[in-house]
């Protein structure tokens, strides 16, 4: 078993994500202190602290790390490049720097141009949330049974560091999300891209024009029922979270929707034709799929 | 009050959507009797027997109508033109006739070329459901506050029954849902046809393309979340349904299709051009109505 006590972590960004891992970590006692970053006057941090997620408030980034064994970036995805720049200097040697983002090519890109060769930073993809947002609806348990996917640094990325050297740091990043109970799974941030913008990204982008486009005929919301509010429930999140998701990972985006409109150009086809017999194939195709994937996830 | 009992109430397809009604009807003691009507053969008709949904099981549509005062068709909306045409010649004088399907503008058309004169057709569709099926999953409170839209026959389809006559049996059948629960909403079938193409029939379309979408990238199916699972459950509905439904309703999907494929190119667009602001404001926009929406709906 790797160990994953940490004697000072420093969580940059405290809302729902950042809050619920510093009150994973302290009801393990995996970490000494937990220090919480966020912007000075907005509630989060002090909300955070009464609710025992955070040991130490700040406002700074870089004088939060500086004594940091462990640092995790949980704001949204653009404000990645202002943080790295921010505590690159402040980093101690050693540190392990990692962090919560939806998307990670960019952000190993961004990492390996501003962190110090000293430090390592191995990218991580917990996917656990809600539409929920900020440090009240925090949850210890939030981490559990959920999935998270670690992606170690490219090789032309990695510097001076030896492939030892960077297994090593991947281990400790796994060990940390298995101790707050996730499963984890390694990947490279390309592929990982390409996963996450055929389950996540294209969802979210449909549940939004689907949103949209209802609400063209505004009398008909007054007929919605339950399969319209979980078809769409995504749509509820962050816009702001989810433009930074959708810029970083463009090229993944732009492909899983070529492809998605693909689909339902297909579909749409079917049924101008009135071929009952296609339509009925398409339909059992899906239902299939997504009962195998539902039955997999919670098996009875 | 409208008087919602009925001596004898005739459900034709026993799935769970009839059998819920045989419940609903029987526990409230608002018919007589129930006769079921499903294949012979199959399940349902015991099963709805055994859980005492239906007092007498039929395979014959006709001999279940002879003596009925209500008549609900409960079977997929592809079975509706040869069941009509069956139990036309069987009907009673003033026999009040209903359905439970989910496209109207079709099925009216379908009542008035085969009922005879001298029984009245009001179109239902209570949108209450899941996407389990069967008689074993019914439930008596399935229709409990959810919305029943409930369609009189367009004046040119009315022969000689009079405004008073048809006013008089949309009555009886709004009290009907409403004594099981539902709050019912009067309008034409056309106009119901465009409100469910939006808010039912384009979101089973879309999450049935996301499935497909998404299982081209098979290995990613290890990575989904929640959120993937809540905005394709539609898509685990019965296809054979389904298939019917695009097709009695075909020009408002179309139409629907057109206009969601509309706001996702505008969508796709701001993403390639990497337009922050305007992907941020279509997301703002859909959150605002969704939160609305799922805020009116679950008053808290």
């Amino acid at each position: 078993m790797q160990d994953c006590r940490f004697k000072c972590v420093s969580i940059i960004g405290v809302g729902l994500l950042g809050a619920s891992l510093g009150l994973a970590l302290k009801q393990r006692a995996l970490a000494g202190r937990v220090v919480g970053v966020g912007r000075a006057g907005s509630d989060s941090l002090s909300i955070a602290l009464r609710r025992q997620a955070i040991d130490i408030a700040q406002t700074d980034p870089a004088q939060a790390v500086r004594e940091a064994s462990l640092v995790v970036l949980a704001t949204s995805l653009g404000q990645f490049p202002a943080i790295f720049e921010r505590i690159s200097e402040a980093l101690p040697t050693g540190a392990l720097v990692t962090d919560v983002g939806s998307t990670k090519t960019q952000v190993m890109h961004w990492a390996a141009q501003e962190l110090p060769d000293h430090v390592d930073f191995i990218g991580s993809h917990p996917m656990a949330g809600s539409e929920k947002r900020g440090p009240q609806f925090a949850r210890p348990d939030l981490f559990e049974n959920a999935v998270c996917l670690v992606c170690p640094p490219p090789i032309q990325a990695r510097g001076p560091r030896t492939e030892q050297r960077v297994e090593s740091a991947t281990n400790r990043v796994e060990a940390l999300w298995r101790a707050v109970g996730m499963n984890t799974r390694r990947l490279d941030a390309r592929r990982h891209d390409q996963w996450v913008a055929s389950v996540s990204h294209l969802p979210h982008a449909v549940a939004t024009a689907l949103v949209l486009a209802a609400s063209e005929t505004p009398q008909a919301l007054s007929a919605i029922a339950g399969g319209f509010l979980d078809t769409t429930r995504i749509a509820s999140a962050d816009p702001v979270i989810w433009a930074d998701i959708f810029l970083t990972n463009k090229p993944a985006v732009m492909n899983q929707l070529t492809v998605f409109i693909r689909r339902l150009r297909t579909l749409q086809t079917a049924i101008r034709r009135g071929d009952q017999a296609v339509i009925a194939d398409l339909l059992q195709q899906a239902k299939t799929t997504r009962d195998t994937l539902a039955n997999n996830r919670n098996p009875s």
